[in-house]
């Protein structure tokens, strides 16, 4: 399988172009949070925003968006329920990210279905976390022409796919996938990460034990959706985006016996900067 | 046009005498904020305390009490659907805000018909963002005898002008411009944004595509209002505040590849002594 | 005059027990805040709890409990609606420090009057803003048996001595302070702040105009309850932390044009360590 | 009695198995919090994250949940009112703390039953401030078969073993506390704090005054809350988390007159890997 290098960051994180404006850098929404789980819609789009979203907005129940305004005033926010507001916000975005602390209510389960049936080609749908467990529990066909993005854990995968973790190897995990969706692309999260995309399977061999901890997916999903709004969706802007998780999360490690999702967030700017083909 | 030299910091941030008070550095009100927009009042309002306001009082929803109390303590809150204290603010303070996640409800057009019906010379008034938005799709004329200061992006400008981005030149500005209000300043927010007020244009040539991001507009409005709160409204005090938030933000931008507003925002203080004419 | 010098610090400011636990360092009660005055309860608890106090706690509208919860948890609140939880603690605290963005409505008053009536020797009663407004307005007599501690700028000084601010110098102040209570310590906030006790007038020389902004004055009154927890009530007690906020304000201003209040809280227990004869 | 030394730390804070996921390292329930208390369930609920548990639930009342999502989005929230939802939190937890900031209300105290009659062998109950007075009170058995921690000062160990401070000695403790149950270990929090567990008596030397302020404990208890969750329920587990505590008050008081509980929690992954054997 292939290794993803750091040479990923450089090719992606391009310049930016100097008249080009927040519009430029892609809408992303953010469907996530409910009373239970609330700073998981916190993180992700926190790392959205820090990953450089041009827009984000973060649909989730009211009574979370006193937390958001204080994390994230950058990010506007939507009540989930409000159908008319969350139709309308599906299909203005370019890039929905839905799951993170969403629960398997059936609200979450109507969320998942509405951004299954109202999005399509040109847009990115991230499905992460309650979302996969909804997909796999409800049966639910991945049906969007939209390009789609799975980030499971390898005990989200085995529910979505049927198979237990030793079955979990390159070949079934592409069959699988494919009978899924053709074309969505599998970010299966554990040590040394793989990502599934057609006939492409790459892994990282960065990342760290001190990133064990709750939150770190919802981190990730994050900067993928801020990676995919302003580079656009493709391999390597996903590879780059998992690449550039981990590779934070090594630098933390260093002087951090855990990495916080909160101290990956901050340092995610100062990275990009750093890593970027910018300076070269 | 003329081009903004960093100079304009040194001449409009003069040391403050010895013997002076709160009261002598800008009685500040923004009305800003809804239900969904909530950050935008918190960027703007913490923006003007930082920049030296020296009272800053916040009118939104009250829903937003909490996350103003907890991002800016220096700041006071008042409920602007509560008319007769909002009219008190609007009387009492010297310079006034509007605009920024206020949205375009009735509420909303109350608030700014409410501004410009009762200030008056002496004070100043910053129409931004939604306000912008009200005033276009309604055709509010601008009446008030206060100063006025428009702050609209490219799209909002094209909405009060009726000039297509294309056609948005320096006459033509300029003429719309005083079609509107022949005393009003304009501040048009682009790559090298533009200041025009009476037969005057001028540009900035620093900013950055990292700062392509929501919020940062919120930002430069606060800053403003800090700045004619406590160095007085003229052509050159927005100038100078419209340098600083670039120059902020080219400085963070040497590191960071995006740059947040709340970032901008925490620096103000110490690049304003850096700037100022202070220790020179 | 005299004039207070850095040695107060050093004096005043002298090295813990080595066993010594944190009902040692003072019980304080800070009442304050209200609807639209959140941030002062929080600025001036958050100086108290910065200042060493043992165990704050925030008497204020339950609105205002989440804000305090987020930004110094720490404290502990009680709702000052509740008469009986409120009289309790009014008995149970060593220093009570009512005034900071109370208002000047009903329940403020009867607060005000509810500290007067229920403390006695050996407590110390700290009257700011709101609480000095209303004792002028309601000529409501400073009969406690508690060490009372008047913090005025010079417009309340005004309205509670009768004096107009160009009258204000030394002998008129202590002939009016003592004609409201003969053993009351004064605070006359101002361009080098002075301090009368019984027949001994002081003043600072530290200070400086960034400091003119909101909320400045309520972390000086946290200041002086944490200090006065910690170190007893005493003229010297009430210098040092005077000039300790002062103090920290000048470091802060040499980088900073604006000096807010939250800088200068979060630097309390640093300067505290430099300044103290812990060292020495 | 033994003097707990540095090297524990090594010993502890042993290298993370790079293959290795959050489940690995401990699942936590705090019990905490109330309407007066609010800070006491965010303290020791962060502390616990900071020091390293893999997931951290905080039942407490909803209220609260705003202010935790701010402080700590990496922990999720339960309403402990909901006695479903908390009994299967406590059965599904293997580390439960309960007692910061709860209170002596009824709900408090069966809230202490539901832990004491529905946790068993392999989970370790930490019982804290509230729910100590309560044991005391209510004279409630110590009859679970998980390990039980039990955390008091001075005070409330004279609550609960009948030993007035000064009959607080080696022997006396140890008898008292096998009364109370054979199996519990003792952290008795004072200058100097002691661990009891069977036959064993340890204490440490370091910790200083200025950590002597509100909030200190509810920060211990989630540190052992963190430390139990991923290095197992010991002897040896229980005096690294005490002796860290102190260790980081240690270091932060060479700087700071006063230590608050928040500088100690941030300051906790960095003094882990400082600390840990992971580089050794």
């Amino acid at each position: 399988m292939e290794k993803i290098s750091k040479n990923i960051l450089n090719q992606v994180i391009t310049p930016r172009e100097p008249e080009s404006y927040k519009g430029n850098y892609g809408k992303v929404l953010i469907i996530a949070g409910s009373t239970q789980f609330g700073g998981a819609a916190i993180m992700c789009s926190s790392a959205a925003i820090h990953s450089g979203a041009g827009l984000v907005t973060v649909a989730t129940t009211p009574e979370k968006f006193t937390a958001i305004n204080v994390k994230i005033p950058e990010a506007m926010t939507i009540d989930y329920h409000d159908k008319k507001a969350l139709l309308t916000a599906i299909i203005n975005n370019q890039v929905i990210a839905i799951g993170p602390g969403l629960g398997t209510s059936n609200i979450a389960k109507g969320l998942v279905k509405a951004v299954l049936n109202n999005t399509k080609t040109d847009q990115t749908v991230i499905l992460d976390a309650s979302a996969l467990t909804i997909i796999a529990e409800e049966k639910i066909p991945l049906q969007t022409t939209a390009n789609i993005i799975l980030t499971p854990h390898q005990g989200e995968w085995q529910r979505l796919s049927n198979l237990a973790i030793t079955e979990q190897i390159e070949l079934n995990n592409q069959t699988n996938l494919h009978e899924l969706n053709p074309d969505a692309l599998l970010v299966l999260k554990k040590h040394q990460s793989e990502i599934y995309y057609h006939d492409q399977a790459s892994k990282i061999t960065v990342g760290n034990p001190g990133m064990a901890t709750g939150g770190m997916g919802d981190t990730l999903t994050g900067i993928i959706a801020g990676f995919v709004g302003q580079f656009g969706f493709s391999l390597e802007t996903v590879q780059a985006a998992l690449f550039l998780h981990s590779e934070i999360g090594d630098k933390l490690n260093e002087k951090n016996y855990v990495v916080l999702p909160s101290s990956i967030i901050e340092k995610i700017p100062k990275y990009m900067a750093k890593f970027s083909s910018r300076d070269k």
